[in-house]
């Protein structure tokens, strides 16, 4: 027999399903307008969102959340202001749902192109940060979708708030009931019931850490699309300009160890001086850089340990690093093809050839040329947002935006055409 | 313990992983000069290919497979033929992989841009036709990926030959080695080892009856792209122009009935008048067509049986059409949405508004406007030749070619900018 809450979430992924199809045929205008009217409520409404998160707060504090992860959850006037500014940027942004591409007449009088349309229903599966619950629900409403949002139970109560607000300017616009909706349960069944929803719900975007995301692709029916982790590389060629290389790794290390894009392997050619190498190494360690190195790396400086098969697979997401020496492009190519995760991956080199051969055969979602890895991001890209990064192949790649969050149908005008 | 067909399967998808790295790198002329080779070669070794072919019928008649499943088995020289020209075709068509798109430059002066990629190693699972194991194989290379085949027990003589002389024209234009592989063995616990090698194989693509595909679907750790029916609709509109309206139901009816593109439901609007019902009704009965329908149609003729819920539901693939009155519209959109398998839908109508209004709210792969849903097909759509028609909405939705079976990564030229 279902339970009451595996009812519930029936009832919101068929209310999703039935937003969806009636979003199909919405003025951008409308949606566009919600948007701005949640960055009114935003501020018009501080005091209820304080209030909520102060529930979060405190019982994160009993739970004895790290103060990290506090600062995460916390609601404050910059974080508000952020959302704000976010929202309005999305509003701003040109549609993409209605455009016309591909067109094509054919012999016979056939008028054929795609059109983009919406995808449909998207679920978010998120961890702690409230913020996530306003970015995702915009982006997916400005492409025609409606939303189903699963936040953390962390910032439960946050969320709810946001949603709410949410909700309301969803409804003053006249957007279809159902529109954005969040899943009101910390249960970790309600993940599990919601991935069966193959039938309602198109898509899953999970966003958090690996565990959380390789649940959620083990369970669901409905596809998903994620990355699991990035573990990205920057190599250094023989025919690098040192002073473009120095920066770059520091910066793809240090700037912001914590993030998906930031460095984890460097690969070094052992075709470089033995100078420069000693210079690349030093680099990091005067940064505080612990660094994990083959054999050939370790001659370079007492203070690197042993890097073992592990350390060639590890994510560190802080101030450690792995360092191999490499006797060339093609073993930089084969080390990162072989232990990558498909992220992001550089090469230094003044050499055209060599770097338009790393292009070529490097497997990943995003290939840079002398610059630093910590550029993968939405914004950076000049999609104005982002949903995510994906390391997925199908559908898309790398940062996406709101075009990832559309499809096509192909539309067929005739004039009484039949098939012979 | 793995069983010896198990590492068989390991091997080749590691092969296939391999053979996929390379082909990156491969100039498509060679590609079009295995395509051409692989042409040659039919011809070439038609005597060999008919000694195989036989083997296959002889046994398809011990085990009392239908004419019709004789026929499609049959390596005749029409099918070796069109086989030829399909090489052809596909090898003069241009290049997908290396176009580069969606150029930006940003203000700190890094180039992006998308180039597009082949997807890896695409894993081809299907039934009886052994002209799949040739198309399939020629798109799947002209993209420059690496194809792991698996097809139907039935034709598996036939299939080994022609693989094998695939691989000869592979192997003569220096392709790397598992660019082409099949599978040798017709259990079917094969193809549940091939689905769980989701670090090797990067999508499958199912082709044949509906219950390999929910079998594929099911089992797949790898993402799979397919569609498990055509439950195509026509929609005649109170302000249809009867001279298109009757060819167009004949021929999405009758004209092949037993393809995915066919017409299983018709839906005529209630407000057109009574004797132009009675025609269109007529116009199927005189073809042959057995109707089933709901009380206001059976009205129009004696002859239409009772349509049950499941009626609404079926894929006949042949001479059975389910025919429902609709009070216009909105009623029509809502049948399809709710019925339908998101296949092909048409409309038949001379209002602008309502077909405007029917192409937007239809949620279906290909939407039709006076034209029959039998146009839905690679070919007719100008892509030069397709590989399957999908009802997915992520990554390809309707009939995929060539570029569906392609992805990109993102390109980050720059000189030595980090992120602030």
């Amino acid at each position: 027999m279902e339970s009451k809450l595996q009812k519930t979430i029936d009832l919101i992924a068929a209310r999703g399903r039935s937003a969806a199809l009636a979003l199909q045929d919405v003025k951008t205008e409308k949606i566009n307008k919600t948007l701005l009217e949640m960055a009114r409520q935003l501020t018009k409404e501080s005091e209820l969102l304080r209030k909520a998160n102060a529930r979060d707060l405190t019982a994160g504090k009993k739970k004895g959340l790290s103060p990290a992860m506090l600062d995460r959850l916390t609601l404050s006037s910059k974080a508000i202001n952020a959302m704000i500014t976010g929202l309005k940027e999305v509003a701003s942004l040109p549609a993409s749902v209605g455009t016309r591409y591909e067109l094509r007449e054919r012999p016979n009088g056939l008028n054929i192109y795609k059109v983009r349309t919406p995808i449909g229903v998207v679920g978010i599966i998120y961890e702690s940060r409230p913020n996530v619950t306003v970015d995702a629900a915009a982006i997916c409403l400005k492409s025609h979708n409606a939303v189903i949002l699963r936040g953390g139970s962390e910032a439960f109560h946050s969320n709810m708030a946001l949603v709410s607000l949410f909700q309301k300017a969803a409804e003053m616009n006249k957007l279809p009931t159902g529109s954005v909706q969040f899943i009101p349960s910390t249960d970790r069944s309600a993940i599990d019931h919601l991935l069966t929803k193959d039938e309602q719900i198109d898509l899953i975007i999970p966003r958090g850490g690996e565990s959380l995301i390789r649940t959620v692709v083990e369970k669901s029916r409905i596809p998903v699309i994620k990355h699991y982790k990035g573990i990205c590389h920057v190599f250094i060629s023989a025919k690098a300009d040192m002073s473009k290389a120095l920066p770059i790794i520091v910066n793809a290390k240090v700037q912001r160890p914590g993030v998906c894009n930031a460095m984890e392997t460097l690969l070094i050619s052992s075709k470089l001086p033995i100078g420069r190498r000693k210079q690349i190494i030093n680099a990091l360690i005067e940064k505080g850089v612990t660094l994990f190195g083959d054999p050939a790396t370790r001659e370079l400086s007492p203070v690197i340990k042993a890097a073992t098969e592990n350390d060639w697979r590890a994510e560190y997401l802080d101030l450690r690093c792995a360092v191999r020496t490499v006797n060339g492009l093609e073993e930089a190519i084969d080390h990162i093809n072989t232990y990558g995760s498909h992220h992001t991956d550089a090469i230094v080199t003044e050499h055209q050839k060599e770097a338009d051969r790393f292009v070529q055969m490097v497997d990943s979602a995003s290939v840079m040329v002398n610059t630093s890895t910590r550029f993968a991001d939405g914004s950076e890209y000049g999609m104005g947002c982002e949903i995510g990064i994906s390391t997925d192949k199908l559908h898309s790649r790398g940062p996406m935006g709101i075009d990832d969050l559309t499809t096509y149908k192909w539309i067929v005008e005739g004039t009484g055409q039949i098939r012979e």
